[in-house]
């Protein structure tokens, strides 16, 4: 059995990462670290895990946790990863950062973007990005590993295929994408109250999302060029998915058959990523789930290709995403333990 | 493995059943009958099996089916089941029946409430009603189970403890229960468009919902005594879930703590029902759950007790608990590929 | 045109309040007092008034508002206004307080109940009920006016007609409520985030609410004899609207035709009840209105009469309610500036 | 008093439209045209009319009603208002459609795109496109109005200015738009049940949606070039509301002070249309209103600008600018009977 603890487990995704792990077969959960809630049961702030789980959370840091754990788990604001990870932690356990402190190489753009310095410039190269299906040989042999965002793993899997084949003009992506209001996380502010977004939609953060320069940096990569994206997200009045539409204008006389093509052969092995055929991709369809739906359109009017991408934001864009991580690199069957199917209706 | 067919796969009930026992471990789900959906794929109809299975509906009878099931579940509105279930069916297969044909054993009573014929008085008595935590013995040896109703389900389980040890004055109880729109099933009625029940609540079927006699049954049972409950059920804008408050006049002068600890003692071995201590049950923690959690409360100004139960409708309230049955006539563990922790934030 | 001003503001109710007011053809808002956002433009903090006003919160106190108005309306949490109106400030300007601090006579009821000192003996004899359907020959007189709680409202126009007749047992009295989230306030608390509440529905304060002792004194004093009612409030995951039922045994030997007629009758002149005929009130159809709409059952098995009551929490359980208060004691017609048509799909 | 007669007034947007008329100060509602509820209360229907009005449904025609209304307006699906209304009819009564046959003047671009025949060629020419900012003097003089679509007024609203002043590429418009299920309308099909679209999103019709030609025939109309633009809708779990993001390339080097300025001066006069300064359209804010809000943006790694537009889908989007068209072919003030703020919490 895998020795894992969570360090924040008191947050949507470290609740959700221990409702995972506490039903996976190969894993048994240490200890759940929280600041607010140490001396608390588990089960008396959350009362789903009333009968499951007797553990009480504690005070603890991750330099305790990694001479007991296998793995250890963070999930918490960015800015404090990066300084309580250390070399010497990482000789002892595996550490799986599920904030953003290690998923931006260049130093200036994270701070820029973060609007903090970064402490921990030496670790920085040696995280392995943790977006399963495009690191996946990388994650095998990592010791540290920073989870993706949720905007950014659906951003990113959706373009992947067209930007690897160079199939778009890079300089045209728009990503219009709309997430569930767990995505804000726990925090108690007046804009997240049931009165305040319940029966309304909004943009935010237009063109500043800090999702952005990761999506840009994965992108990047895939075809060695340097571009923007615009990217916008939304709050939509439910509690959990992602749905993301990528536009872009086709620089390639593709049908949309031999598009989709290209997306199933790029997507050949994984079961996580569907490409549907019949239907468009709706949350409802993977929220509880570990899988991105994609679906794919052209508009020959306007000479686009427009890539619907639909996630959990709080399983692949989050917890289950890091449990196929750790299921990667502790070599168990990549889809153990998260192989869900969503119940429906929600 | 258990060779399970389901009938009338397709509603909500139906579908919930399919995706617990494609995930059960001691399960092969062998065929889908539906008339409706007959030679198209369940996945087709249910995204959310997308790459899961792909299995065809089938326009099948229960006949054929038991020829090759362990198991037959039936999901269909009422009147079906006791037309096509027969003596000769059952010497084939167990039969696990979701609707209501064969829950109320009082022919008048049923043909009353359900203002239609009983079509088989043969198998009735046969049919073993299937509250598993109240009929597990019987459930053990049955060849035909019908599985209670939701709103049933939730209101036996929390006054079962006053009404077998005497607690309360049995002309006084009235249950007021609140439910989530799948408990309406797939029907597509202008009342259940979303528009039309968002952001609105109301009663309906005031004392004259069909669940009343089917709870009074049950309760009479456990006292031997003949009276009556008034039974108000009301629709609540989410998709699942069943609250239900039970009053009742406290005979005897108890403690709250003394009524706790009788209940704790009656469910004492029952995994699936949750007494709680320092909360008050709410839906978002049994959803997606086989649980039902029980709470208790008195009002010494008016001297009532009064018991608020939570269930969610399409798990412990059908296809969960059919579940619970096929365990136990099978010879299984309980809680064998039912038990989940609720998925938070739902 | 009456000058209005408004101290807590910036609440729900306040802000309702202010909506109605702006739109009320004999009134002109001349203050809008706050602490919290004091120096900001109304229609920065409720966007919703963006190009309506450019009315700036003021810091101010009861005092100077009574110079310069001719109805002061207070929307704040209980204890201040017992603190801050006098009798001087009466002899200036009419009061219409929204919390709750006027509403119990007895002090000790009071005290015990908000567990709280009462500051302010002298005024309460003097301060009017402000439930419009009761008390309106008071109101037309009164330099004070207490407006009732939104539970309370529903509560005892669902009940005041059987009590008045003398036609149920009163010790036998349940109410059963259930109100939208907004009921809570605007308070930033975890319980009250979107993703806390949305998709559940849970029971809260069961028999220990405070609108209790408030909805029995009303209610005593229909028929001079004393008795207590258990009160149980839910909240339900909808932003707007008070759903009641009132279960009690009845005494008398009367056809649910009859008892029909009484209310009609009790509420003969009552444009802002409406008893239904064939159908129940349903929250939707009084949403945004000032209207209670009150439904009828009998349950002859049970030999129990229902009241289904409902309202909108923040109109006639609140804002409305003061405006109808404010209309009756300056002699405007009733539903000047709050005859509302409920808007559809809300 | 005007005479006004709605023909479709059981569906949403006629339902709305009878509710803004019955409170309208200049406007008497004669009859309720309906064929599916003929001969019943329309309170029976609707139960927010309960006690405002007793009028009855009638099965009647526009002939009729031409005799005995100042104004018909027609809520009805696409294909019957252009084979009823006529040149006598005209004669006799205005008619204000808010269907879609007499909106797109290029009689192959309709037939292309709702796959019918236009059955009335003569008519279409006089038929004045209504959406009022853009067409005013035309619409007073009109006597056959055709009111916008509701994504249609979000959409052209929103991006007026910047093709008015040839400040964008306009190959390369996306529009991005979000709707409540009110969209959709009152039928009965399984996609639109509560719980199917409730907490879930999708996007449909991607670049093939009706509204599309009508958005680029009054974008065309306003620099008289030739482009097509790319239009997504969505469905959101909402009842109303259409949150309509526009992206495009800014041609033209300006600030975003500028291009505000720009909206400022050409939108001076309009009250209904908000340019807002320092927040984002969200929904909520004209949630029961004949506001449009309109929020800008600049992305300068991308250089692109993107607008925020916001309105009630069945208010400015179609009842709301519907009373809005006869107040200004009437002569009244136009802001008469339609001067709403939101109420919030929704």
């Amino acid at each position: 059995m895998i020795k894992a603890s969570v360090i924040g487990g008191t947050g949507y995704a470290g609740q959700e990462l221990i409702r995972i792990l506490m039903r996976h077969p190969e894993v048994e959960v240490v200890t759940i670290g929280t600041r607010s809630f140490s001396g608390q049961k588990f089960s008396d702030i959350y009362g789903n895990f009333q009968g499951i789980t007797d553990l009480v959370c504690e005070a603890t840091d991750i330099k305790e946790l990694a001479e007991k754990s296998d793995v250890v788990f963070l999930a918490l604001p960015h800015g404090i990863a990066s300084k309580t990870v250390t070399a010497e932690v990482l000789t002892k356990t595996k550490v799986i950062d599920l904030g953003a402190d290690f998923r931006i190489k260049d130093i200036d753009v994270y701070e820029d973007w973060y609007q903090t310095e970064h402490f921990n410039h030496s670790l920085l190269n040696d995280a392995v990005y943790g977006l399963c299906e495009l690191h996946r040989e990388e994650i095998k042999k990592a010791q540290l590993i920073s989870n993706p965002g949720c905007y950014t793993t659906c951003s990113i899997l959706s373009l992947a295929p067209l930007i690897k084949n160079n199939l778009i003009d890079t300089g045209s992506i728009i990503v219009d994408a709309k997430s569930g209001v767990t995505g804000a996380g726990r925090g108690t502010v007046t804009d997240l109250m049931y009165s305040e977004c319940n029966e309304t939609i909004k943009a935010y953060k237009i063109g500043s999302h800090r999702h952005t320069p990761e999506i840009e940096q994965e992108l990047r990569l895939l075809n060695g060029q340097d571009f923007n994206i615009l990217f916008t997200p939304h709050l939509v009045p439910m509690n959990r998915g992602i749905l993301a539409l990528s536009y872009a204008k086709l620089t390639a006389d593709l049908s949309l058959e031999a598009i989709k093509a290209i997306y199933r052969e790029f997507y050949n092995d994984e079961y996580f990523v569907r490409i549907l055929e019949n239907r468009m991709p709706e949350t409802r369809w993977v929220k509880g789930t570990n899988f991105c739906d994609i679906g794919l359109s052209i508009d020959p009017r306007t000479n686009h290709v427009i890539v619907v991408g639909a996630i959990d934001n709080l399983i692949k864009g989050a917890a289950g995403q890091a449990v196929q991580n750790m299921n990667i690199c502790f070599g168990l069957a990549e889809k153990t333990g998260i192989d869900f199917i969503a119940d429906f209706p929600i």
